[in-house]
């Protein structure tokens, strides 16, 4: 088959040389539909990309479109800041009633403008508020944002060397299984919280993903989260759980640490809450932490209405039951069984798996291989992205509500794609 | 005249303690259109906010409107990142037809995220990367945003303090008649800039708002602009205009800075360019800036489509050709005769009123009575905020797109909320 | 005359690059005595510099002399941290008898570490610590230290850049004149402290010199310094006024802030309180500032006992009566008398001069001429240095101790530097 | 024994609370000659503290005492600056010969003001400079200064405290054994620096003490700084030994590294280095570092010459030959063996012992115990300070030239003073 690469003109010679996905597809996309997009030539992509997490139930998902659609037909607002408006009450009752009541989590909710970096920057805000102090800590390969609070909790050095400034504030302690367990789990960050010479400034406090998607798909333990939250509460640190990539449904619960059954102080959330793709974000936290003044962190966007509408419709098609997370588990099982096969034909490159519920990571010996493996998976129409410090795993993030066909589909054209790379 | 509060208890109860424009307005928006919204009891307000300048072109403009429902029925792409999309070319294509080569501005075009703060983030950085250099100028009572990075150059103390870490690597200098006009331009800022024993870091750039609009309203003179340019140039700092609330024809022209015959060397723009008060945002500079490495500044909602969409219809429909530049000057020159027999009105009150384009703002001299007059006017219906430092002025930022009357209207309704709070 | 330039080897050799004063006076000093240094040659070198202000009663003045060996033979104590010492009870109760008790002032004493630069250091820290703020106000032109506190509130750009990272939390304000009359005093900074919108994180302390030496002599009035203490007053700051150089007589007074009658929050001494160039400090505060733990702040030379011993013979010497601050002032009238004539006859030169006590500049519109006029005066015998952002300025700081006929033959030998380089 | 407690009201009345020494040893001293400190009242203290290290050839040695007053008897220069000085060029060539050359050290030596803290301040300077890099790498417990440079890379948190400002750029890594063996040495850090999602800012140097006195006297093995060094060399970071209080001979050789074999990048000297308890420290560094500009590190008292000629003298008594190293070595055993026989004898007190040269260690089980030995220590006689990050460490520093009966004496009072606060 022959890619003929199109010339987008107006690409390349207005938009800045910062955009990045356009190179790895460079096609132009027209329209999408549950697990697919479209380019102009009408060629077709299965997407394991799901727009890096953000699209959980597909692209366009009919059910939310309709209740888009519905809202913006008759005028519903659109643009409202914080004012109080019934699309917002009925996306925070919706999420109360589906969402928080029925896990026993008692948070309040702050929506602090519509991206995740944004969720993360009045996250650490509130928790540096609340404790009195600057510093926070952050683990090896974390990834949170691109504004500056945000970017110093980040680990890729690439990325930090953007801000221009010394990222300061923050000190990086080993994620679970950083030191391939060498080292017992918080050794060194206890014993740096319990020496007063340790020269670690006390951390208001931890911010942690359950799974890094960005650092390589890399799994915490449950026990290593529960260990986590309870150095927390004995050492007077907020846990804050960076759920933007993770949440939604992504590993099977709603939230991601659920499994390990804890209940983080602070809570971000982004990316597929509002279902549709739609720019929104969540910031939510234990009531006694509620400690903001009016208006002491705002944002234009904070009111995106159609994006309250698409976040209601989502909640109340797939989080009434189980059946979604049911599937994603059933989802998982079948991709891990398919990896372990990978995996197996693929010895000799040194080739391993990992993940949970519809995440997942391979990683190869060769540092390369995985951008090569992405790059013939675009060839045979299916959207997967590297990711790690060097882009050496390739990471399957695919629409939650794909079908067994899809998935499977996908699996395919993903292990052709590793099988002619080798 | 009776206002029934309704008793919004999942606001009060679920939502963070941070919200402000609710508590001004107590009431539960449910939809609007042009120039007003409607509560659920189905009372007007006419909107002299239009959400905090998102809403140039009214609510749910209807030629916006026709184009975002055929966009989403059709299932164009909605979330995109930074994929190259049908949807984008068209807005880029539009952007430079309209606004950039009619204006000869040689702009490259970033998406930086869907906010303005995540422009501003994307425009310090750049603008550090550039230089080298890590300290910044922002002037006094500027407003920027409340990420770390934009926090740092916004003079608001209250927002300041919720950063929580000591905001650095910014200084400010006096914005244009700061000192009352006892001062020559840049006395000082030159002063710094030529000693070498000044104290003052090198700064990479310099950012300025035309306008500050939550600064309370004050306007720079045309010749400031081009004084604070030349400096920019023979000090060797780049000169970033922020436009997320003064452009998209808030004064008149496209960028506000097009009066003063300037041209910046980056220009962040948010707020109303999606038109419809969709998230959107772009950081534009001068193509030799364009330096970024591939992927080295990025976020998920980059590629906000519905926005894309909504923005080239609003391009299309108002910037093709000078009409509603034209009645923006025209409005604007009605608003300042009404404030101009309002302050001398209210000459007692030591009332001043300022302003440009269809932005004014009313100071009085008591710092109380701006509040309890945006009371006075949401009881007769009409939605003004204050702004300033302390709150002490009047913000009039009308849609664009209102009629003779319905500016009569809202002046009218101001008149009568100034005379009932003497 | 024919200046022998000695070959230092091991001076190039061994020592770093980082030396200066050698550069400027290639010869090896052996010994010195009163006003005089000699070269192991046997030449003579009549002192107009005085070890930067820490020679105000010359070289191994024998008063001191004789303390000192005295001390030495009978084995005192020299080296005791913050032990109690008899040697440092005899000068804690000769500093309070002759210096604070006169004057009135209630100050504590603490014993920083040996130089300048840790005076600064523990003066900022109890600052921040009392006012629990990060902020300080410093002055253009200001020289504080070369450590990272004492640095971060020195103007010096290119001391600065030696910091290597962001020297932040201290935003300088104009000294004394330094916009040329053309503005109000204070009018920029107080503004700044009002609005609430400025951007200036409010100051825990302001940081100022009397008369800045290495700034290039200049000389606050009595008038400005009120004013600064009275805002500081106002506006919640505490005031440090840092008299490591102009302090100790250097301008009639003990301290450089009598004339003005202010009280400052906290003073640093250092150069000459032992008087006899021996390494020493002091950090004094208002007695409700003394909030310091034990050992909060140390160092291991805090303790110099010797220092202790000269610095009490010459304050029984030189402050028991007024007789060294009339001679001063005399001599300073001397100098007034000597370089107006100077200035006169070098009109074209644009010479200016300025100073109080004795200390004295001398400025020329040709910014390179000072340097030129202090190699002639070391040809003639003279030791005289620059100062100022560029080195622009020649300054005079001879030891309080010379003799009308040695202050005379400084004068000429000035002057006649002065016009062999025009 | 009663202790008489003096009454030294004038330093409770006029010095600063900060002070501390002076409680733990409530007493006034008057003289000090070899091993012993006298008081006011003619009783001696037999000292195993020795000015905290900085008196290794004991207090008023005679051979340097000799060499002082005949330097200030003929008025050799006292205070110079860095203007070249015959007791400088004599200093210089006497550590040539003695201690570098026989050593093949290729040192450049810079005078960066006399205490310890100025001398770190510079090392980190001079590293940042020539890596162009901002952060650091110090290590758990470590103590280098207390001005705003030193104490960012300083350990104590009570310390750290009071600095006022959020100490950043240096990021604390785990000194040799801090994890009790439990993980190989520099895993965490070698894993910190090859992954670039790690989050550490690539430090531009390492600063370490081979023995930490302050942090509880935790000794360094040869082979962990041997790694160190390697691991310095490989990743592009600059090795900075903090020799202020373990060289000069207190563990044996001059610099405490070199039984380690290694050559780090830059030396900091201080406290024993003068021999005379006189202010004097120097910064050491390889040639190719040496990129300084002239003046771009000053201060005031970097030129102390009478520290030069004590210096010296003590160079030439004792560095000529091997005796003083010999002694040391076996007067270390002597203390081994003893503090081996008190520790088995207070097995039950789970007291602990650690150290190399001539300075050690005991640490007790009850944290408490450390300090109510020192307490009982000195109503016997004997001056010993505790140390670690909470007291918990009596820690021995005698001076080098102790007899065998002194050392013997001082070894017994410690014994009995365990004894009985058992």
């Amino acid at each position: 088959m022959t890619i003929t690469t199109p010339a987008p003109t107006i690409f390349e010679t207005v938009e800045s040389e910062v955009r990045s996905y356009c190179r790895a597809w460079p096609v132009v996309f027209e329209r999408a539909s549950g697990s697919r997009l479209y380019d102009e030539q009408g060629r077709a992509y299965l997407d394991f990309f799901a727009g890096a997490g953000s699209l959980n139930y597909g692209h366009n998902n009919p059910v939310l479109k309709t209740a888009l659609l519905e809202y913006i037909e008759r005028d519903g607002i659109t643009h409202a800041l914080d004012m109080s408006t019934t699309a917002k009450r009925a996306f925070l009752e919706t999420f109360q009633s589906t969402v928080l009541q029925p896990r026993g989590l008692p948070y309040k909710v702050m929506f602090p403008g519509p991206t995740g970096t944004n969720a993360v920057e009045a996250a650490l805000k509130l928790a540096r508020k609340v404790k009195g102090r600057e510093a926070v800590v952050s683990f090896t390969n974390a990834f949170h944002g691109m504004s500056l609070g945000s970017l110093s909790v980040t680990g890729n050095a690439f990325k930090r060397a953007g801000a221009g400034i010394p990222l300061v504030h923050a000190t990086p302690m080993p994620f679970d299984n950083y030191l391939g367990g060498r080292v017992p789990d918080f050794l060194w960050f206890e014993r740096l919280l319990e020496d007063q010479g340790s020269g670690l400034n006390h951390p208001a406090a931890v911010i942690v993903e359950t799974i890094q998607g960005e650092g390589g798909v890399n799994v915490a333990r449950a026990e290593w989260l529960r260990g986590l939250a309870n150095l927390c509460r004995r050492r007077d640190m907020l846990l804050i759980v960076d759920d933007v990539q993770m949440g939604c449904g992504r590993t099977g619960d709603f939230f991601s640490f659920e499994e390990a059954g804890i209940v983080p102080d602070i809570v971000t959330v982004s990316k597929s809450i509002s279902g549709y793709g739609l720019p929104m974000a969540l910031c939510l936290f234990k009531p006694e932490l509620d400690v903001w003044e009016p208006g002491e962190h705002n944002g234009t966007f904070r009111g995106n209405n159609p994006a309250f509408v698409t976040a209601t419709a989502a909640l109340q098609a797939y989080w009434g039951d189980g059946a979604l997370r049911q599937q994603t588990l059933v989802h998982g099982g079948r991709v891990e069984s398919a990896l372990r096969r990978l995996c197996a034909d693929h010895e000799r490159s040194g080739a391993g798996y990992r993940g949970r519920g519809l995440v997942w990571g391979i990683e190869f010996t060769d540092k390369q291989r995985a951008e090569a493996v992405c790059r013939k998976a675009f060839e045979h129409g299916l959207l997967v992205e590297t990711s790690g410090p060097e882009g050496e795993v390739v990471k399957l993030l695919p629409p939650l509500t794909l079908t067994a066909d899809e998935l499977d589909e996908g699996l395919d054209l993903l292990a052709r794609s590793v099988h002619e790379t080798a």
